[in-house]
């Protein structure tokens, strides 16, 4: 028989258990930590609407959006129309906020006024495979929908922040977290005189700054078509209030910067009161003005934020106020922020940083072996008993020799085997081996439990 | 603007907080019961290869597949071939257990000879929407690849029904497990005289005795084309040993309808050895052989078992042994044997029977509420305070009257409530009020996590 191509698809990948179960313990610590905030999970189909999905995304984001092919009679049909946009119907999960804004839409009688949602499921996105690209991903997002109140973005990055903390990062020295406001921005684009069509133009070169350094970004806004005047003017921008600091260096500054500019005034005072609510929480350490954080997103309408981790090039998370895309589906104006980790990449750091507790709280405490086919039926019956006492017992599941079933044992972590021999059996007796120290203790079998728990708690 | 269709896809469903929380709530006991029998997680990707997914689900099964469009270039091409065979080559995951079997063959380096997984995930099928009948919906399986062993069928049969048990079903009165063995049913079709070429339609018929009736079987087994004789014959063996008995009432009789029957006999000694291994485990209540029993999948080669609910006309999940399967993709032969659980099907049936918690241990604990801008930071400040003391807590995001902050709080079940105006703040204390008695007292803001934690316990 032809042996058939057995590797997952181009750029998704298999879990096997260790990666498996330490994503599961990474979702499950962001989870608490979105519940100990207050939010609510939704899910939503992998399955949109092309109609959904369409026209969000920007153009890329079309061109990587998978398309589900139709079926039956609608194929057949759309085969004789000979066009290819007629060939599907729904596409893949690109995002979680596009489906948020659907679901608020569909659902609004059944939902709070205000409501604070969490969602983490995979996304799909075709683009081309590298190191750490994967074209099936995870997303988690906080949102609030309903709110206009700074109140709202503090609750969203601090729930981010506190996720970011039970996994083990320290806000004060792990990451930054790099926040701004659109008016900010916008405000010192036009104070350096860039003409508002070439706005979207020169922040894609000033957010290259951390790759391409000043010059590039010089050499890349003139490429771009600004204005010398308007690339020097950035350039002393970039220079006194790019890259990140502390929000008491910048306000003067920035005061300056923006002076005449009163809708960049009025981001500013939000950046104030945003701050001033963040620094009493988890977020607080972690805090640093950026000015020229652009984040990609076009639909961000008021303060924006990234987790800016020193080993990472990309964000670690991010998000921002969108106060418009909600209407798209609703039909009204519902207001509307979020924070989205980076799951995959979280997941990237914790592994080159070796972040990962020992046990993960899943790995199995203990093993059953079984020497005799006779002593099947007590074997089954003590493991019954273990795991009854809520250890968590795996049972050597056919009579082999007892060095391949430590082996078995030893290639799972798993450090204590019980062994019923006929003697044992005979006896109501079950010997306890500690492969660590090689010990073996002779228990009557009701012990067995209670005497493994000591042995764990003592580890 | 227009509105836009803001309804999921059809089929499809929106899981809004409460069922998205249950949802939550069942996998993660299923998943403690897999772990508690030493099970390891696996995931695989949404979509896989369609030569990985087609020949194995039959004629109905290639037409209910998903498959995703191809993209650019191999779509343009694929459009000038006109066969819609060209248009895909990748489909979206059908059910886990090919997955499955395309992984162990992908990984087998990778993993320990005797593979114990679970694995759950979202499948997709493009059926008739209807009724409790979805298109994207969950499932739940544990398999344990590389043995031949009945200790194994034990083992997945065991932890099925531990999950069970976990969600608060009882073996003994809520359900039963079904048992049955292929070579115990083929050997009484043999015994009844049925052609080999209609076995298999004669055990759709057979398969329909819970709905249709002895008379209706009896009609259906004509239509298909059998013997009259067989007919008669398999009728007796229906009301003899149909219906699900418990094993000590049904041995002497399956033995005598198997004299003969070399490997019916074989069989039914497995089944022997099986239902001791499993009477000494939570199964065992449950447990009824029905030698009619047959479970539609064509890859069963051994045990084959199904949960039966009465409320419940289909099965709540099931499995078997398929040594064949796993061959496919690895170029030998793999034995293996599972169970699936039918997850979405125990949801409706804890919904029905109204046996979810009152409360799943994510709902917040506590609201803070905000009658003062002027407090906010104090307000921000204590929500993180209760927090740190592991209090899940809603922060009410922005100021607004108490009496709407109240009907919040009662909207999402948060019956504690705390207050912090100016008089407060200056004191350095928090009204603590609680919604269900109305008592409001008035306590040092750093004892209020304390206080609290007291009242949730004394709840």
């Amino acid at each position: 028989m032809s042996r058939p191509a057995t590797q997952p698809v181009s750029g998704m990948r298999d879990l096997l258990p260790r990666d498996a179960a330490r994503r599961a313990y990474v979702i499950r610590a962001v989870q608490s930590a979105f519940q100990l905030y207050g939010f609510q999970p939704v899910e939503t189909p992998a399955m949109e609407r092309l109609s959904t999905l369409q026209g969000k995304y920007g153009e890329e984001g079309e061109q990587l959006m998978y398309k589900v092919l139709k079926r039956g009679r609608k194929l057949t049909q759309a085969l004789a129309s000979a066009t290819d946009d007629a060939l599907a119907d729904m596409g893949l999960r690109y995002d979680l906020t596009v489906p948020l804004a659907r679901l608020v839409a569909a659902h609004q009688q059944e939902l709070l006024p205000v409501f604070k949602r969490y969602q983490i499921q995979p996304v799909y996105r075709a683009e081309r495979p590298a190191q750490g690209r994967y074209r099936e991903f995870m997303q988690c997002d906080v949102d609030i929908v309903g709110l206009e109140s700074l109140d709202a973005e503090a609750d969203v990055v601090n729930a981010g922040v506190s996720a970011l903390q039970a996994l083990g990062f320290d806000p004060g020295s792990d990451f930054r977290l790099r926040l701004n406001h659109r008016a900010v921005l916008n405000g010192l684009l036009a104070a350096s005189r860039v003409p508002s069509a070439l706005h979207a133009t020169a922040l894609v070169a000033i957010d290259k700054a951390d790759k391409i350094g000043a010059e590039g970004v010089e050499r890349e806004l003139a490429a771009r078509g600004l204005p010398p005047a308007s690339v020097q003017a950035l350039l002393r921008v970039m220079s006194n209030l790019g890259g990140g600091q502390k929000p008491p260096a910048m306000r003067p500054l920035l005061a300056e910067a923006l002076a005449g500019h009163a809708a960049g005034q009025q981001g500013l005072q939000d950046l104030e009161t945003l701050t001033a609510l963040l620094d009493v929480g988890p977020a607080g350490p972690a805090l640093r003005w950026d000015p020229l954080l652009a984040r990609g997103m076009g639909y961000y309408t008021g303060p924006i934020y990234e987790v800016q981790f020193p080993d990472l090039a990309s964000s670690g998370g991010g998000g921002g106020r969108y106060d418009e895309l909600l209407g798209l589906f609703a039909g009204k104006r519902i207001p509307a922020c979020g924070f989205s980790l980076g799951l995959e990449r979280i997941l990237l750091i914790m592994e080159t940083r070796d972040m990962f507790p020992e046990t993960l709280g899943q790995e199995p405490q203990a093993l059953v072996a079984q020497i005799d086919a006779a002593q099947a039926r007590c074997a089954h019956q003590i493991a019954h008993r273990l795991r009854a006492e809520g250890l968590r017992t795996d049972l050597f599941p056919e009579v082999a020799g007892l060095r391949r079933q430590f082996r078995y044992a030893e290639k799972r972590g798993i450090r204590f085997v019980v062994i019923i021999g006929a003697d044992e059996a005979q006896a109501d007796q079950a010997a306890l081996k500690d492969l660590d120290s090689g010990a073996q203790v002779t228990l009557a079998q009701q012990e067995t439990g209670a005497h493994l728990k000591r042995l764990l708690h003592a580890q």
